[in-house]
């Protein structure tokens, strides 16, 4: 793997070691199939990198723009800067990672004498971006690590944890976050294996967790997202994470769809049921988040059509008659009362108001 | 659709009203993308069709049996009649239906003279095993249309009934046992609309159950196995009917990977969760269903390759990375405490040992 930091596996976007000019990502589409580096030359690159999915996961939607505005500030200075600016903020316009990334660079520029570096002004800014993210997973992982050494201890073979949709490194610049604490229990050489739940209908459990596991030499089982209930009524879920687009302040969690089947299924089996999650996704203005959070109805062609690969060429085909009608919704949320508890950077903490607010408490007052 | 039942819209096996020598099936393999009548003209078509999956559905499967041994009672009389059971006996050995079906016919063999007309006997039969299926299909549902009915008589708008797998038409002689209910609504006017879960890993739903439905113009909507929560969640599902392979003495519920989840979110929204049922399914020599019951585990090219139509040809794609670890479980158990009522050709009842022996007294001493 054409990566530069193959003690880490991979970063998920990079400064090209060979050539400043030049940033480099991973084509996600093309996963798992196929693993291929692409090049962003122009800041307009990194547009379409945005635009076309190349790249997803707020962390690392928000690291590809701030690297998308060093281009532009390479290529034609404040000028350009701005023209992207405007061009990247409109790209994805729910990604609240996106803007905040953008506003980062542009608070850093703003901040610089006139005849100040820019080029270096912005590099320093996207690689500062990029290196807290890693914290911010490294953070969640320790303190998630300390809930699977806990299980570790106790049990005989494998701590067997399940995962939902992919809160890894891929979405992330690194680590991830629900998988932290697992990458960093091989570290430290316990002994662990991760269920991972397909994911219908974008299929991110099979098409990318159980890549980046593998790639990483976790040992991993591929699921369909009907079986969870199964494995936990016997026994084989020690604990389940996954991560979450959005936190209320009360501790209800939005995620990808089916994450609130897994919870009810841990709560009825006594399995913990964790949430790993930087606290930027918290939404400290928000408490009830099945009445207050909208959920997103998506493309019917998500669920309709699948994609594979069919003698060495990735395709789409269609597994309903052309005529069925089809909802797609995107995530769901699960109640605080069926969450164990949020693993943050900070800490783990109850998934309540109270919980939360010991943690961060500088949120006390607002809301 | 050339199918001689179209008051019923369609049967899924019968005996061609142009040639009495043929019986004809629904090539259900390459649905929904394509309707296809198949004729078998010998009882090694019958065998076929059974092992290649042409049908499925322990009804069904009983029924192309019952039919085979008529072709073989056709062709050969009692010497080929015989090399028949046997060799349909052999081919799907957890099948139970299948063996009930072929020893029903020899019975009705054996019971015969030695010149009777083993034609005619065999056939009807045949016959008979069909029609008895479609009234015990019938009774199912009009058990369970009094459900739908009391809820459409409380509330505006569609009755919204959401269903996992196929235990439609499709799975027995005509109406099936989870669909008989909706398809008797349908008929009496109700205002039904049913959700169809895709059911993953084979898609019964997206490929058998959403296309009867829209072949019988009954308005549904196709779901990826993730939603159902969700739906719950914001009062989108009224009622949920299921099928079963297997219900214990006590009411626990063995079902297609994924119905338990379903329970659970049914449970926690105060949905009611009902079984549809042939009594002939129940085991009543079973007690703990979580416990007692071995699930299945399936090839994993089920979970790795999904079916689907590309440029007009049915074809299979790869949707994980070639060396990706998969499991397969194909059912999971339900609960008898997450199960609000089983409907029953005799009625509908709690989901318990008695609740079931109200209704099936004979039973009482069995255990």
């Amino acid at each position: 793997m054409s990566n530069p930091r193959s003690d880490e596996t991979f970063r998920t976007i990079w400064l090209s070691p060979d050539n400043p000019a030049v940033v480099q990502i991973i084509d996600q589409r093309r996963l798992p199939h196929e693993y291929r580096v692409h090049d962003l030359h122009r800041w307009e690159d990194g547009l379409a990198a945005i635009d076309e999915m190349y790249v997803r996961g707020a962390p690392l939607i928000g690291a590809t723009a701030a690297w998308s505005l060093y281009l532009a500030a390479s290529a034609g200075g404040r000028a350009e800067f701005a023209k992207a600016a405007a061009a990247l903020s409109a790209s994805r316009p729910t990604a609240v990672n996106l803007r905040w990334a953008i506003d980062r660079v542009q608070a850093r520029l703003a901040a610089l004498a006139a005849d100040g570096n820019i080029v270096a002004a912005t590099r320093d800014e996207a690689e500062a971006i990029c290196d807290e993210d890693v914290e911010i997973s490294l953070g969640i992982g320790r303190h998630g690590l300390d809930l699977i050494r806990e299980i570790a201890q106790r049990k005989d073979g494998p701590v067997n944890i399940l995962t939902h949709c992919n809160a890894g490194a891929l979405a992330t610049i690194n680590w991830g976050t629900a998988t932290a604490p697992v990458y960093l229990a091989q570290r430290e050489g316990i002994d662990v294996h991760v269920w991972v739940d397909e994911t219908r209908p974008r299929n991110q459990g099979s098409q990318l967790t159980a890549w980046e596991l593998g790639q990483r030499g976790v040992a991993h089982t591929l699921i369909v997202d009907n079986a969870g209930g199964h494995l936990m009524q016997h026994g084989k879920v020690d604990l389940v994470i996954t991560g979450t687009d959005r936190t209320t302040r009360s501790g209800d969690v939005a995620n990808k769809i089916g994450t609130y089947l897994k919870a009810l299924a841990a709560h009825d089996n006594g399995v913990p049921f964790y949430v790993a999650l930087p606290s930027t996704t918290i939404d400290w203005n928000i408490r009830d988040g099945v009445r207050e959070i909208p959920i997103e109805q998506r493309d019917p062609r998500e669920v309709s059509h699948v994609q594979g690969e069919l003698n060495g060429t990735t395709v789409s085909v269609n597994t309903t008659a052309n005529n069925t009608p089809v909802s797609n919704y995107a995530f769901d949320v699960t109640p605080a009362r069926l969450v164990t508890g949020l693993i943050t950077e900070r800490g783990v903490c109850a998934a309540s108001e109270q919980g939360l607010l010991a943690l961060f408490p500088e949120h006390a007052e607002q809301a």
